[in-house]
């Protein structure tokens, strides 16, 4: 098999990522949103927010690579919900072993570097790494908020655990932070969210 | 309006693509294809598929950027079929006053980016620009055959057409294109498509 039957076979297969459900609903509420639209969404989103990280040194186009890279385990080890706790305590050990087989139908090269994209974003030790954390954490509040918080209702979600999962995480820039404080309180004024 | 106020009103603007339907089905053929999660593999596909271009030189970034956001004015102009001439008569067009109104929620740095953007990629002037529409013309093709051609039956399109098409395009990247000519001949084979 030649480099390029092996990186299309790879293509293929990444094609599934279109299939795997999250549990946010597109803004307009009309169905849930899929991890590989959501892995576009956040790529052109940190080509729109590069400014407001505090480290404005980062290589922007390392963290556009983890978002288009790091979702793709969900292949086998599904969406993840960030509220589901017994999920979140087998997530990783689900996703290495999906991170395993999927990477391993490309070149040796490139399967190191897929892998090493994949454990940078996990491990969130680097500057890119935190800061695409940021905007993956605010994709889903803003879809939320925009179609009126229906998949914090359906999952039974409250502020206080939204502000408890995302405001640590987003102070890595400081100005979407505040953004996302402030939209929160005005979900619980508008009941778009329990408290 | 802040900055970021206008950045994410863009952001909530371009999650639309994701309601904007293909012509291509999934390579299960559940489903036709949108807008939203081709960008994202057509980015994913430029990243493994590198080492082919001709021209060596390339920067990858920008070549990801073109494909993050060329697509976003089909939220106004909708997805022209390439197969489809009296459409593809007024597409620029339309796409142009799209690109206005949407790119125009942005800050104006960005964007007059995204409309330099959109703007190069329907120039073809550049060597990213196509090496992006190799990668662009192949995803398509790549998972028509994988459904066994159920889109280029349900649209009467063939090999001729898909040849004339695809192939000169295809000669930025030799070893793609050779690639794409031997699909082609296979799915004919195979009755995927009409000679």
């Amino acid at each position: 098999m030649s480099r390029l039957d092996a990186q299309i076979r790879f293509i293929l297969e990444a094609d599934r990522l279109k299939t795997i459900s999250r549990r946010s609903l597109l803004t307009d509420g009309s169905r849930q949103e899929n991890s590989a639209e959501h892995s576009w969404h956040f790529a052109l989103s940190l080509m729109v927010l590069e400014e407001h990280g505090r480290d404005l040194n980062i290589d922007l186009f390392h963290a556009v690579k983890l978002a288009i890279v790091h979702d793709i385990v969900e292949i086998d080890a599904g969406d993840t919900y960030v509220y589901d706790t017994s999920g979140m305590a087998t997530q990783l050990e689900r996703e290495r072993s999906a991170a395993k087989r999927i990477f391993g139908l490309l070149p040796p090269d490139q399967e190191a570097e897929f892998h090493k994209l994949f454990e940078e974003y996990e491990a969130q030790a680097t500057a890119e790494a935190r800061f695409a954390a940021v905007v993956d954490r605010l994709c889903p509040v803003l879809l939320n908020f925009a179609n009126r918080g229906k998949s914090w209702a359906d999952h039974g979600v409250t502020a206080t655990q939204v502000r408890a999962r995302n405001l640590p995480v987003m102070s890595t820039a400081p100005e979407i932070h505040d953004y996302v404080a402030r939209l929160i309180d005005e979900a619980v004024e508008r009941s778009y969210i329990a408290p």
